[in-house]
């Protein structure tokens, strides 16, 4: 959060450092010499930033008198020269042309080495590029930096995503000169440890959501699966039996079927790994075996899980609530009562349907409400500021009770209409009884854990108690 | 914000070096060895993470041969020849067992001791955990560290609320120690100073939203109240008088009566303190002296007081959005259309209920838009990304905006009703009209304060300026 | 974040700190020795803060025997002796007033002095305070600290706004002192580089919201322009054309014509200009030329310009949604069933209304909802979780798709209005006409570079390629 407010601020810098390079010169009184190996982009953007920011620059490039133009101020030399005139040095050059680099060792004995780079993709290479460089040039410290930060962070220094800047080296010396050079471009700078952490920095900017990914695909296959089942059964089914084309009611009515119902889907898969793994926990009689690799990955993903549920529940919503300004809903109103006056009758008002769709109503926003709940407390700033009791208070306490309230919800909705067969169409269910399965199994299972007994065991199982039969001594209560 | 992306990085890591601990393993290349004082889960929990972070670990047992199950690949030995092969110690004992560590004094000498320990309950004793174990043993170097973390979090290394590590100690290559090792562990480590903070560490874990506590409270009381008050009005009065069950009403119509009369309430609660903090340094002359202890209260829960009531308002404006689709609405507008035609009259159009109730859906948006921007900016990380002067322009400029629309909502809504008495139930006032009473006097005041006269001397007593009579001296200005 | 959670412990700190300044002592066992130059407000508050925290306090006055109330606990000497007694003295004395510190000069050769000064506004002076102070006491060491806390921040603690404090100097070891000294009184402390980082950090308290300026006065400004467009259009024209008095249909009606069309303005204005960036790069054939300035400005304002879109849209959804209840739709919808009982004509549904207004709602939702997500990830927390590559990802990739999805549903909104010339009054196009102009012009203009050559050719610039043709010899590929 420190970087926060260092944005608004660096915003400032940023802007400045641009128009007035003057001013930014000031910033770095004593003019020190950088080196970049690399005339490349990535080292032509690079020099660009770091002269604004007051630094010298020197390129050592193959052929110092014809590498293209550079930023005006820097001076060129041979790779040689230029890495004797600085004691740090960018290197800006693609891996696979690391081994010319070799050749210099005498010249780099003792200098700090940053390697910026990354590759196309993960595992492309045996060992991480920083490693590589390091074994090369053992005289020298290698600090990996700067690699998570696109190209245009680089040059334009930090927004959004370009704010942080993680390092990892073996040499605290080399890691700290890089961190105030960081520091001093407007960056926030975060240690990584040793370089034996570079793989990692390397493969961080290749990543793309790798945690919703499964999340994803499983909300697009449900939607999908539940759209095709309410299409058949609400659309295809009518123009089969009645000839009656009714497929405007795909843009709204279907999809506010199929959205809660992936909603509540979701929501209740975010739950059933934890219940699971408390059964199998109980099964065992141990926690310190450990679970099956799908309901690790599967318990890893639940905060993702349970954020795609909310952002279902949040289009049900909406599609809920503009229900009154759609034509189809206006026309039907106005039909009704214009056959009521025909056929002289008055409108009838129904207590206990009243009381069920109000209630069905109250604990659905309810349940939205501690849905949204849910959802800020998963803002990293958030959770950040709450101990981790108050953490798993509302992520599991409360978090139950959403799961409780839009169950009931779509229960309320669905009252008795199990039992008239005319919601059967071609004697498939209605869909909102499928999506009731997955969560009334939860809720149950949860009920279980929760009955005094079954609650007692798993508590003493998360304490470390074991039940180890054949090694009975080993039950005796240790101080240690 | 550091440990934001670490977040995402260190999910990486979790699921890395739980499945695949040779990489682990390169991450602490040199291999050092920890040692572990304790076999009990706690022991167990951190034994397991550090083996699989890379680390060697030793455990520390009263009878190294017969302690159970201990983590593959950990040593276990004496207390003594434990202690003597490592130079950082993990207390993982209970504070009641401490005292046995003092005979090991001589093997601890000079070692770093991790004190992890919390207790069950706030001042349990009359010093920290750390604080006694640095008497007992005042040759080591007692660093309090960890113990805000679940044994969950300890076992599986960083997630929501697991991310940071406080330390505290009075040694601060100690600290250094115990920092390196949480950073290598993949937690964000924030250093709270000397061992005198131990004590507010081990009571962070024990905290359960404690500054929400009293806002919650209220906000129930106010719902509770006014619930009743509404039922009695609206249910009871119509039920005795006219004999008409309209208890159906309760799931939607009187929570929407009840929710926005304890959001505004609520909202003019969060702004009073203020008003009456000015007031009363304008009658004492000073801000140097302190406030009434219920004030300073008070004013530190102001935040969330507001939060609440937002969270009210959020309930306020789902409940009126699903009005149109509820099916007593449904059933008045058909009856109202039958009833027009069956007495031959035409629908009437009256252009100021128009004016009035779309000035007053109107003004409640912008008030709620207003309140919903006051929410997100008291998010942590928008917060600290203000300078103060944004801050206190949005929280007080804003705010009492956001009450002025609120309660012009409310007068809006209440209009001449307050003339006619049907809406006197048994002679008491209807409830919106009584949730205008502390809005209307914050207003007030806070429109007092604005006056020239009075805005000028507020100024001056918070720039420090002070009205003592007695010592006309000091009333010069001075320079410094 | 580590500053997140602190919050909620230095919220118990705070507390404690103000009611038990007992325990508060106990925090600095060492009881160290400040020096505060100056009895103003802010040195006095300063001094409390510092007591209670546990630090002795000398102040240093020009006249120590009426120097005015102090402190309780604190002792006050002359400017010399207090200087001597300690090893760091906050100046709190107007910058004004400095001129009096240089005959302290060998009193102060060696100490640390803490800058807290702020200057009432930009460039008042052609150095910042602390390098003038650095100018004027040569043998100190100047840390610029604390300014960008509010007095009340900094006699209170940290809070929401008051919790980072910046340093700058140019001494490690006094930087070093202030950061300790800051950590201890609960703030989190980020290092901002050498002392020529002072006037950013003099100028930080005095920014009210820079980068949202233009962003607002441009959203002022669509709003009015399109008010007075469409209150002439729908209301005046009625009135002058029908004598028809339809002004009620300001507070909503017109309002939920202005903010969509506002919305969607600033939407397409947030991409614009990276749309315009790109054409300029193409023709210019690098990317290494800075932008024109009014283009610099207007990228770096983009994320301002989105979220205030987005508050626009919010605006329109909630304007949108409370249409069912509004007195004149309810009015019309009655009045629409009484006139077809009334003609003998049943009500009627027209399948391709139906299907283009719930098309029009479906898409309008799904765009909010990517809009909202868009919000989400501008959040500073979550978009410091993100990788750039993930950032660009939500940005740029959703962000176009949400630009297209508003733009669809304003077209569906128009359908054929564009052809019937009863929606152009006095021969002006309908005000949504209107907005669509830009949006349609930046989707085609990003189609057009989504074309493979061009794509092709945008990403080589971005990669750092050059269209040089009288530097042939500059094309070859380069290793470094």
């Amino acid at each position: 959060m420190a970087a926060d407010t260092a944005r608004v601020m660096s915003g400032e810098v940023k802007t400045e450092s641009v128009s007035l390079s003057p001013l930014g010169a000031a910033a770095a009184p004593e003019q020190e010499l950088l080196c970049i190996f690399g005339t490349g982009d990535l080292g032509r953007s690079l020099g660009q930033r770091l002269l604004h920011t007051g630094y010298r620059v020197v390129y050592g490039s193959r052929r110092p008198h014809s590498c293209g133009p550079l930023p005006q101020g820097a001076q060129v030399l041979s790779h040689a020269a230029a890495a004797q005139s600085a004691s740090l040095v960018f290197i800006c050059v693609h891996r696979e042309h690391y081994d010319f680099l070799e050749t210099l060792a005498p010249q780099l004995k003792g200098k700090v080495l940053v390697d910026v780079s990354n590759n196309l993709r993960k595992n492309l290479y045996p060992e991480a590029n920083a490693e590589y460089l390091q074994r090369l040039i053992p005289g020298a410290s290698v600090v990996k930096a700067f690699n998570t930060l696109s190209a245009w962070g680089l040059q334009n220094g930090p927004s959004d995503a370009n704010r942080q800047v993680f390092l990892c080296g073996d040499s605290a010396e080399a890691k700290q000169a890089v961190a105030e050079l960081a520091t001093r471009l407007g960056f926030s700078v975060l240690d990584r440890g040793s370089l034996s952490a570079a793989r990692e920095l390397e493969d961080f900017p290749l990543q793309l959501f790798p945690q919703w990914r499964l999340p994803l695909c499983l909300a697009m296959g449900l939607a999908a699966f539940f759209f095709f089942y309410v299409l058949i059964g609400d659309v295809v089914h009518t123009y089969v039996k009645q000839g009656k084309d009714n497929s405007f009611r795909i843009m709204v009515s279907l999809a506010n079927k199929v959205f809660p119902i992936v909603s509540l889907i979701m929501l209740s898969l975010c739950y059933l790994p934890g219940v699971l793994a408390s059964f199998l926990q109980l099964y065992r009689g141990t926690k310190y075996r450990r679970f099956p690799d799908w309901l690790d990955r599967w318990m890893l993903c639940r905060k993702q899980l349970g954020l795609v549920a909310l952002g279902f529940a949040f289009l049900h919503v909406l599609y809920t609530l503009i229900i009154p300004i759609r034509h189809y809903v206006r026309y039907k109103a106005t039909a009704h009562s214009v056959s009521l006056i025909k056929e002289n009758k008055t409108a009838v008002f129904d207590t206990t349907l009243a009381w069920r769709t109000d209630s069905y109503y109250s604990v659905g926003i309810l349940g939205f409400g501690l849905y949204i709940l849910l959802g800020i407390t998963s803002l990293p700033s958030v959770s950040n500021a709450l101990s981790w009791r108050e953490f798993s208070f509302i992520q599991s306490k409360l978090g139950y009770l959403t799961l409780f309230f839009c169950t009931l919800h779509t229960y309320l909705y669905g009252w008795d209409k199990f039992l008239r067969s005319s919601y059967y169409k071609w004697w498939t269910p209605p869909a909102h009884m499928l999506s009731l399965v997955v969560p009334s199994v939860v809720l149950l299972l949860k009920l279980l854990l929760l009955l005094p007994c079954v609650d007692r065991r798993v508590t003493r199982i998360r304490q470390g108690w074991e039940r180890t039969e054949p090694r009975e001594e080993n039950n005796k209560p240790l101080i240690s």
